[in-house]
C-alpha cells in the first residue's frame, strides 16, 4: 500500500479513550479522524474530525462511514466478524485483519493459536458444559480460573476456583457461557511487550514493561520491567512470532507471566493499543498510538526509544478526584480522558511519572 | 480564581495551528474546547469539542460563545480590543488580558513599553505621516525598516530602507499607514525565550533558544541557544519583568537580538504560544501549549526541564510535500496542521529533531 497522505481521513471503531489518543495522534500526523461508535458524546467523538452515532450492527451506517474514510482501524478487539466482514467489502483497508480479531475474540483459539506457535501458556481446557468443567479440573486442578471465551475484560466474566467444591458457584458466575477453564500459576511478575508491525512487515517493539493489577483491572505499568536480558529477549521473540503468524499490521500487546523459574508463559494479547502501553506517550520518540497509526497508514514505523524510566498509574473511578493533586506534582504527568461520570472501575484517565535516564 | 476543574469547556479564538495544538493539549488535561473563529473548517476545530464560525465582530455569536465556556484564550494577538471587550462583558475570564493584547497589538505601544520597564529596543520612531518618515530617518538614519504600526505578522507589513532615497517606496508598499520606524541593528544572533506565567504569579521560562528566519518568516529553531550564561539570565529577567508589568496569565514569548558585544536588545512579543516554542512539544516535560492551558485554566505551571537538544525547521508552502522524507527519519518528529492547500508562505507544519542529552 501506498502510505496514506496527511489529509486523509482516518476511520476509528469505538469512542473510548484509546480511540481519542489514537486520534490525537493521527492529528499531530496531519489526519482527520472519523469516530464510529454507538455512544453519543464519545471521549473520541470530542477531538476527532467527524463521527457516526450507530450500531455495530447497522449495515448501513457501517457502509456510509466505510465510504468517508481512507482507513480504518479500531480501539478494542470485540469489534463483531460481521462488522469488520461489512467494511472490508466497503473497500477501505481495516488493520489489523480479520484473523487479528479471530483469534483475540475467543480465549481457547487465542490460548490454542499461542500452542501453534510454540508460545507456551498455563494448562487450558475449554468448558462447554458443566461436565466439561468436572473434566478439566480432573486435567487442571485447582486453583485454576474460569473464564468467558468471549467478551471478557478487566476481569469480567471470570471466577477463581479455589477447589473442586467451587465448580458450581463458578459455573453459575460465568452464567454457562462457553469457556475456558486455566489453570492458576504463580508468578513472579507479570510483563507485557507492546510492538507494532508495519504494512512493509517490519517490526519494532517498545521495551517490556511490568505490570501489576487491582481487582483485576491494571493499576500500574513500569519500564523498563525489571527482568533480565534473556526474558526481555524470550518475551518479544515471541510478540514477534505471534504478529508475524497473524500477518498483523498495527500495534499488538502481549500479557506474560514470568515464573520463578524464569519460565515464560502468554497469557493473553490484544490486538491493539494497551493500557500498559499508555507511558511510551511520555517516555519514547514514538508513542504507541503513533506507533499504530504509521502501521495502518502504511507509514514507516518510528523509533522506539524511550529516554527515560516510567511508571504510569491508572485513575479508576473515583481517583480522578486527585487531579488537583497531580496537576501539582511536577513529576506527573497527567492524561484525563474527558469522560464524564467516574463510575466505579471506570478508566477516567492515568498518570506517568518519569525518571530520566542518565 | 479556583482552578478550572476538568471537564470543563476552554473558549479559544482561532482557528489555526496554534489554537490546534492548544486544543490537543487542553484534551489531554481532560478539557473540552469551542473554537471560535471566522474559517469553516478549521485545522483547529477539527480536534475540538465545539465549534462557532462568525465574525469576531458579531456580538451575538461572541456573547453565545462566551456563554458555552469556562475561561478564554486566543492563538494571536490581533484580536479586536472590540471582541475582548464584548467577552469579558460576558463573564468568562479572558486571558491573557486587555493590557496584553493592547500593548502588543502596536509596535509604538509595544517600544515603548519596553523602554518604560527599562528593557532595551533597537532605536525607534513613530511615523504618522510622510514627514514624520522624513525625520524619524534623519534621527535614526539607515538602514532601519518601516513597519506598519498594527496587523504585521510573518514580514507583512513592512519595507526596508536601505538609504533616505528608499523613503518614498517604502511609505507607498506600507500604504501611508500609521507606521514606527526602527533602526536595523547589525545582531550576531536572534534568540527568543518562550515564558508563562500563572494566575498564582508563578514564573516558568523554557531554556532559552535561537532562531533564524528566511523572507521574515521563522525557518528554524535550535534550543538550547549558542549564548552564554549572562545572556540567558538577562533574556529570562527582562521577559519576567514584561511579563510582571502586563500582570500578563499564560505564555508569552519574545524575541531579542543579541549583538556582538553582548548587549541584548527586545525585538517584539507575542502574547501566546509561539512558533519558536514548538520544540518544547517534543524535547521538553511540558510543553509550550499544555504549559499555556495550566495557566489560564488557574493550575499550577507544569515543569519546564529540556530532556534533549531541539532543532525546529518549519515546513512552509510547499515544504510539506516532503511529509514522506520526515516520516522515514527516524530523528524527527513530524507534526502535520491538516491544512487543505500548501499556499507559498503558509505553515503547513514543522520537524523537531531531538539530540538526547548525555
Amino acid at each position: 500500500m501506498t502510505p496514506l497522505a496527511p489529509g486523509s481521513t482516518i476511520g476509528i471503531l469505538g469512542g473510548g479513550q484509546l480511540g481519542r489518543m489514537l486520534a490525537m495522534a493521527a492529528a499531530r500526523l496531519g489526519f482527520d479522524c472519523h469516530i464510529y461508535t454507538p455512544e453519543a458524546d464519545s471521549c473520541a467523538a470530542r477531538v476527532s474530525a467527524r463521527q457516526t452515532v450507530a450500531a455495530f450492527e447497522d449495515e448501513r451506517a457501517l457502509a456510509a462511514f466505510a465510504k468517508s474514510v481512507h482507513a480504518i482501524t479500531y480501539e478494542f478487539e470485540n469489534v463483531p466478524a460481521a462488522t469488520a466482514a461489512v467494511l472490508e467489502a466497503s473497500g477501505a483497508p481495516v488493520s489489523p485483519g480479520a484473523k487479528s480479531l479471530a483469534v483475540a475474540q475467543d480465549r481457547v483459539v487465542e490460548k490454542a493459536f499461542f500452542a501453534s506457535i510454540g508460545v507456551a501458556t498455563a494448562p487450558f481446557a475449554r468448558v462447554d458444559s458443566r461436565g466439561d468443567l468436572d473434566d478439566a479440573l480432573k486435567r487442571i486442578g485447582a486453583p485454576s480460573i474460569l473464564k468467558t471465551r468471549r467478551l471478557g475484560y478487566d476481569g469480567k466474566g471470570q471466577a477463581r476456583i479455589a477447589s473442586a467444591g467451587d465448580a458450581d458457584n463458578a459455573y453459575a458466575a460465568i452464567a454457562a457461557a462457553p469457556a475456558i477453564l486455566e489453570g492458576m500459576v504463580k508468578f513472579e511478575r507479570e510483563i507485557s511487550v507492546i510492538a507494532a508491525r508495519g504494512q512493509d512487515r517490519a517490526f519494532a517493539a517498545f521495551d517490556v514493561c511490568e505490570n501489576e493489577h487491582n481487582g483485576g483491572i491494571l493499576s500500574l505499568t513500569r519500564a523498563p520491567a525489571r527482568v533480565n536480558a534473556p526474558v526481555t529477549e524470550s518475551a518479544v521473540a515471541a510478540t514477534r512470532t505471534l504478529m508475524d503468524a497473524l500477518d498483523h499490521v498495527g500495534v499488538l500487546a502481549v500479557e506474560f507471566f514470568l515464573l520463578p523459574d524464569g519460565a515464560l508463559l502468554a497469557n493473553e494479547f490484544a490486538p491493539r493499543v494497551h493500557n500498559s502501553g499508555h507511558w511510551t506517550e511520555d517516555a519514547c520518540l514514538t508513542s504507541q498510538f503513533e506507533q499504530h497509526i504509521r502501521a495502518i497508514a502504511g507509514w514507516p514505523l518510528g523509533p522506539t526509544t524511550r529516554f527515560a524510566d516510567a511508571e504510569m498509574h491508572n485513575l479508576i473511578g473515583d481517583d480522578v478526584g486527585l487531579w488537583a493533586h497531580y496537576a501539582s506534582d511536577p513529576k506527573a504527568h497527567l492524561h484525563l480522558y474527558g469522560k464524564g461520570e467516574a463510575r466505579a472501575g471506570r478508566k477516567m484517565g492515568h498518570v506517568t511519572r518519569l525518571t530520566p535516564r542518565n
